[in-house]
């Protein structure tokens, strides 16, 4: 039984991410949500927030589970081995990063990686477009599940209760 | 238990079709090779020629079997459903086109897609390119296997037995 | 006051040039949907027949009107002066030819080309796809006009009445 | 009469920016050119030294008039409404990025984009590029116009006079 | 001393042939410009009147000739070892194709091929995209070499002289 | 003769760099392999690192030497003329960057720019690629040549010996 793996940053996690969530959900019995630890990076939320999201977010699928990772994520998947990376793609260009990766995970510990395109409707997402939106106080329904609107409104302004 | 179909014309299979045959095996229990039988186009190889070079060429695998559709792919697939439809991808105007079919299945069957990057010494492998190779009596080794290579060879200089 | 030329085959006319259509009438004042006759290509409607499509589905936008051409397209435009061509644009692929289109209209007759992004959730639709699904009797509702689908549905099956 | 909202960095205009804001000219009644001021980029000429430069090259155009916007640029643009946002397209790469900017401001306020292809002379120009040439005191004519020259000279060399 | 072979179809030759023709003659000290004989296609002009244009247009070259070769153009390289095959890039769609091809010829003959940028001012030519323009009429001054330009319009009003 | 000059900052060298500088020894009678010296960032190998290690992977070839430069590289190549640029190309993403750099180079200084495609299968590798697999102790044989690896293993972790 292959578990799908979902690597990811999730800073915040968009409606964009959920939908790959889903369909992984639908074709894999077992899927595991990873998020990236990178100390290099200062994040908008922690991981434990991002873990904490995503959990509640993925709640209705009882075959998501919700993980952490640092260094290689590809030793991740292979600890979980029989496993395959899942990533969404949306563009040309996610296409060609995601094409190195996936060649190099290949390369450094035999896992493969499958791209599942996101919906047409969520093309334009990105956890940073989304931070950009909540910073300008735009409108984020259609963006983010109502759990992550109220987190990000929240981030943006600490002080706002 | 998804069962993965991966449609294509194989007119003939190359290596790098069996490069994604061999993927999908690895990653599902169950994965259908299914030929395109398209009435319009003038192939070189019969859809029975084309289901027996596959079949041979993935006996290994007994997870694999082979079958032909005629029309539209995704109800296929959906008549295997829970299935998803598994394609190789080499190159950017491959994804493109392949993210319009995959949104077009979703929208007629909600059948999924998912992609799987083919190794990349398979990059530059296609059908055609390969026919247009034998044409002109260029070595095949490396491009088909074996089998493939001899009906290859026998069908465009037809005399030569 | 510039007039906006909208060029096309519109064999037959989809929900996604409907939607360059309405775009291009909410910009500007005047706009002329151009239906390209091309004596070399065997089309599945006459272009009487698209034209009479294309003027019922744009019927409610009172400046856009509907005319054919034959020959430079950029030539129409020029007659129109002035104009400018408008182009959907909904992939990569399609970016690069229209691009060197748009070059290529400068130099012929200095007449500027736009792009408009087509709805994310078009991106996928094409005449040739949508005649696919026609032919093999699939879901034809929200990818073409109500009376394009009627239109489609008889094209193909011309003894279904 | 629809407002084109020309919005960028320029810093600074180059000959490539010079050109979509001529061909804006052309097309509509009126245009803004629209400087971002972002508080988290240490630009090379002031808000006002770009507004300035804009209004002196786009001076022969009575039809174009600069000002400066913080925040989401969509906003500045509904402000304008009715109003169309106007963006150069050089490569495939800027029009993944635009697609996505323009899907994301249709979501947020319902603002049109349309694309404009720069000239196939300046396709390889960009603000950054031009400073490491002025950086390293390489050709500059040609690349912006002559007001901007001085003023990158200057910028990269302020004890000359 | 490496030849440079420089492949093509040449029906015509355009300005931007010309381009990188000339790229190469300053580059490599024996150039041979090689025109495919494709039986299966019917050309507006024959192989003889295509290498004669090509001749008398890159004439001033004295390291440049003209030839022709029919079935795998590798061979042809081959033939003239050390040899490198060099083909005009101009969009990315043409660098996908032409990495396949690059990597296909490499496969099979060990021949290397390199690309060279074309001018951006000639990045919309294409033959076929000229042959249209010369069947409506359309300017060609700037598209062609005037010799080319005399023999389109023959070509495509025979009856006019 | 031409002098082929193969720019980077090669920090550090990967087998993707040693394949373009091996194609480049196989073409040009004289290659000289530029390290960009970039003080505005912080490289994880001195200039003179990099240019021993790229002289010792590059020993074979009696026709390459190592240098570097700082400021514009195209200067660096004029001084050497008559001289190409050789760039690798892996994919799409890079393709559109170099034009844009190989157009910028032509109009600053009439020196030419050719592209050599990589080998398929180090499509996947970059040198900031490599020095996270260095930093998570993953798999580094196949990705560099065995002198860089040791340097590499040395660098991220300085308190092994």
């Amino acid at each position: 039984m292959t578990t799908a793996v979902v690597p990811g940053s999730f800073d915040p996690p968009t409606l964009g991410h959920l939908d790959v969530i889903q369909r992984a959900a639908g074709i894999f019995e077992s899927v595991v949500v990873a998020v990236l630890v990178n100390p290099s990076k200062t994040p908008m939320f922690t991981v434990e927030e991002r873990m904490s999201m995503l959990t509640e977010i993925s709640g209705e699928y009882p075959n998501v589970s919700v993980d952490s990772f640092e260094g290689l994520m590809v030793e991740f998947a292979k600890a979980r081995a029989p496993s395959v990376i899942v990533k969404g793609l949306r563009v040309v260009s996610d296409f060609e990063y995601e094409l190195q990766m996936a060649q190099m995970n290949r390369h450094l510990e035999s896992v493969e990686t499958i791209f599942v395109p996101t919906s047409a409707t969520h093309g334009y997402l990105s956890s940073s477009l989304v931070k950009d939106v909540a910073r300008f106080g735009g409108k984020l329904a259609g963006l983010v599940p109502p759990t992550v609107e109220v987190a990000l409104r929240r981030a943006v302004n600490p002080d706002a209760d």
